[in-house]
């Protein structure tokens, strides 16, 4: 019986991680729609969401059917509501990579970005992406030890937010009203990508250590 | 034992219900805060979140008790979950008001709504006030007709937020960047607190209904 749960919650990791590759690749094609202008590019990543979507759901099916057969307690119990916390915040990942897209889709045949605020965003994306391949690895591994990494990133990604707003409110901003908006929506949306990568690999770290500092 | 189980998740559901009115408080007050530029009234929204913080652990501990003790199974086991879930949301509810009230605090002691603006965005926050409040009444009745309600206020919403960003993107629009970018975020807040709102109340037909056509 016990043997059969581990099993069970093992399949289940390893389809989160399989999400958190798919959300990854999300946040790498919206990115690219968005420095192209790409209108396919974008289509696609709108499109692919659906498959984020049914992942969740088979992952929320395989929770719950372990839930009421297998009865876990303490924190058997506590990891298999981690796992569906976790789904959701993935899911959510997906989402926030569409409305990237979805930005992306609405400058076509333009592109979103000016050059000047260029190198910002692109590295807000890096990071955004780079933080999501992290988790992914993190809830592989179990690793304890990268997940404290993303803790620094997710300091580069708030730094990077800020950096792009005052880049866009100061009195060199030559772009108008439009670019600007576009900018401030792509930065909450790459910041909130990061903020979830970072609640995963938090909620990874309290199912291995059975600890948490702060809201895991 | 039965009973007892049920006499536990009444009491989840009348915390979860104050956790909504605690949040309907946060969203009228951060509004108020936004609209006069008053600090003080931003700080106690931004200080006043960790009561909403506290009440959501308090809900995540009673309901993982439940889960220990009582091992439901079917249709109760999702139901714990889905207070699990429910009370996650009210709280990320709670995170926006917070959001509203920082941007209010940023522009001290200007107000960062300009005149125009304003008949939108603040019908955006009476409508997500008025959601808030709904999402509160459904949870304390398992009221599942009004539940329908909220998904009629989430298209005002949707087509609110379209218009202040067609207002501020328009040829006449003379307020500059700054308030633009302002009011595209709060737009966002706003419209994401209606989400939540939305995604509570289909929870609570779930666990009344036991039926969801949509990620309930």
């Amino acid at each position: 019986m016990r043997e059969a749960f581990h099993d069970e919650l093992d399949s289940i990791f390893i389809d989160l991680a399989g999400i958190a590759r798919k959300v990854q690749h999300a946040v790498a094609r919206a990115t690219e729609a968005l420095m192209t202008g790409d209108v396919h590019i974008a289509e696609e990543v709108i499109s692919g969401d659906e498959a984020i979507d049914l992942a969740r759901e088979a992952v929320e099916e395989k929770s719950f059917e372990l839930l009421s057969l297998q009865q876990p307690v303490a924190g058997d119990l506590r990891t298999v509501v981690a796992a569906l916390r976790m789904v959701a915040e993935l899911e959510r990942m997906g989402d926030l990579s569409v409305h990237v897209a979805k930005i992306a889709r609405l400058r076509v045949p333009s592109v979103a970005v000016p050059a000047q605020a260029e190198p910002t965003i692109r590295r807000m994306a890096t990071v955004a992406e780079m933080m999501t391949a992290k988790t992914a690895e993190i809830i592989e591994n179990r690793d304890v030890e990268a997940a404290a990494d993303l803790a620094q990133d997710d300091d580069e990604m708030d730094r990077l937010r800020r950096n792009s707003l005052r880049e866009l409110l100061s009195a060199d901003w030559t772009h108008g009203v439009e670019p600007a908006v576009d900018l401030a929506l792509l930065g909450r949306y790459y910041e909130r990508i990061a903020d979830h990568a970072v609640s995963v690999a938090r909620r990874v770290v309290f199912v291995v250590t059975g600890e948490t500092t702060i809201d895991a």
